[in-house]
């Protein structure tokens, strides 16, 4: 356990209010036609933040975020604020490979009052340094050039393959100590976000684990709670996690979210949520994603969802 | 050699006339504030074309494509066309990680007339199946709906990390055996090359190897030609070796141009190439890179630079 355990990560030396707990990257609906459907999403934001969500990521990984274009991404969120989402509770996705995109994303973000955005380093370019993508997160902050700005770092190497090192996070702290709010550590390694915490959370560096098999050892290390894609579906029981990591309940409550944990990483994890969140929304175009993904076969959805239904898995009020 | 080794790539069954030969990733330069620079753009693909290049492929790898917007493309691939480079000797890169950013630079470019297009895969999830990547090169024909669409798979996974295999290939030329017209084969593999050809070069699928070092090896295997960042300074020399494969001089050709290349290949290769532009237009501007990329270091360029040098290196007529 480090020394910043049991901080309050909602109130970090730079005075705003911070956004922690569980978060969720939401899935993103489409149409038939692959299109967008901001309808649906809004409706899904809205039974996520009643069902346990602090605040919403919108436009991450299991968002299918790099499958739209900046446009879209634009639209859905200025729908989603529209609908009367409070952007106090938003901290989408912003990070492209191109400079211009990630500025112009987090400059509209930033207009529409977001709480923050997380953002993937640029990652086409494969063994780039950390000048170079310090460079990045330099240039971003400055072209945005707006004091609201509230940057969490996306660290997603399974994925995105260029990471975050511990250098570049302090170089960036040093630099901008205001704009560098935290971190979203997908890594799956628990020592990685343990390095982050000692190093950086007594700078005012938030970090959120990748999963919530990590949320109680992360709150016990001090970290700020999580983003994660099983947020989707299973956001109550994680909140609970959450909200009881001090009490005697927590490591059964860790247990029960892993074991949903592991029903939905047997399938691919972005299909195999859209296809729960159909099942129990009634609303079987859900399941619609964009290539390169691909939709789960009919056999191993059911196997899927049999799973979790033998483990009296919900999602009460979706359907409603 | 395979049974393929002598055919004309530029006959190929579909009727078109195809390009063949060598092609240039063309570099894009920047303008201090790191926005792009049409003008220089221009003035550079005008002298790779009078230097050896059959034509040019801008927006690749080595063209920072990535770091663009969609909207820098289209606004520069105009840029080209209006100063009066003919269309039919360019190849621009169009493949983005969103289908509809894809679909868009690709329709822009075969309105523009473009002799194809070279189309990475979707690059950010990684592991994703055939399924899922034919679904997207499938959607984007079928979207641009344009007969004229010349598709060349981009196949380079030491960055993208996603490929194109033989399985892919198949599939792609059985549906689409007019508008899948060849590859860039970029893995440094010459196995893979030589498998693509001799599945495919009798379908009319064309392969350029994605380094001159393949290349006399690939025109002897059935290839069509290269696409190589170092083509933006040494184009002449390599199109030598393209017009000589059949002869004596063949070996001492491709030697001569290995020689150029592996000194390129001991720095970062697009900060390398910028320098050495730099240097023989006598406008130190062309170094710009876009983060993530960074500039070389003075004393690497120096040492790049006096190795061109001693090899007899040049770029006539660049600076005027």
């Amino acid at each position: 356990m480090s020394a910043t355990a049991g901080r309050t990560p909602s109130a970090p030396a730079s005075g705003g209010r911070r956004v922690a707990g569980v978060l969720a990257p939401v899935l993103t609906p489409f149409h038939p036609d692959l299109s967008v459907d901001p309808e649906r999403l809004v409706r899904h934001c809205r039974w996520l933040l009643a069902n346990g969500c602090a605040a919403l990521a919108p436009f991450g990984t299991t968002s299918e975020a790099n499958s739209l274009s900046v446009e879209e991404r634009e639209r859905l969120l200025d729908a989603l604020v529209g609908a009367g989402i409070d952007p106090a509770r938003l901290v989408p996705g912003t990070g492209c490979c191109a400079l211009p995109d990630t500025v112009r994303l987090t400059a509209h973000a930033v207009r529409r009052g977001c709480a923050g955005v997380l953002v993937l380093p640029p990652f086409y370019y494969k063994g780039v340094s950390d000048d170079g993508l310090f460079r990045s997160f330099a240039e971003l902050v400055e072209r945005v050039g707006d004091d609201r700005l509230r940057v969490y770092l996306y660290h997603i190497p399974p994925v995105a393959q260029v990471g975050i090192s511990p250098g570049l996070v302090d170089r960036l702290l040093a630099a901008y100590p205001r704009a560098i709010a935290g971190m979203k550590d997908s890594s799956g390694d628990l020592a990685n976000t343990r390095t982050m915490l000692d190093r950086f959370a007594t700078r005012g560096f938030d970090v959120f684990v990748g999963s919530e098999r990590f949320l109680l050892d992360g709150m016990r290390a001090g970290g700020a709670g999580c983003i994660t894609a099983t947020a989707n579906v299973n956001s109550a029981a994680i909140a609970r996690l959450f909200r009881g990591w001090r009490t005697p309940e927590a490591e059964k409550l860790q247990e029960e979210a892993n074991g949903i944990r592991a029903a939905v990483e047997r399938v691919a994890i972005v299909p195999g949520l859209k296809a729960i969140v159909a099942h129990h929304a009634g609303d079987p175009g859900w399941r619609t994603v964009r290539p390169p993904l691909v939709e789960l076969p009919a056999e191993r959805r059911e196997a899927l969802l049999a799973d979790l239904a033998g483990r009296g898995f919900g999602m009460p009020g979706l359907g409603g």
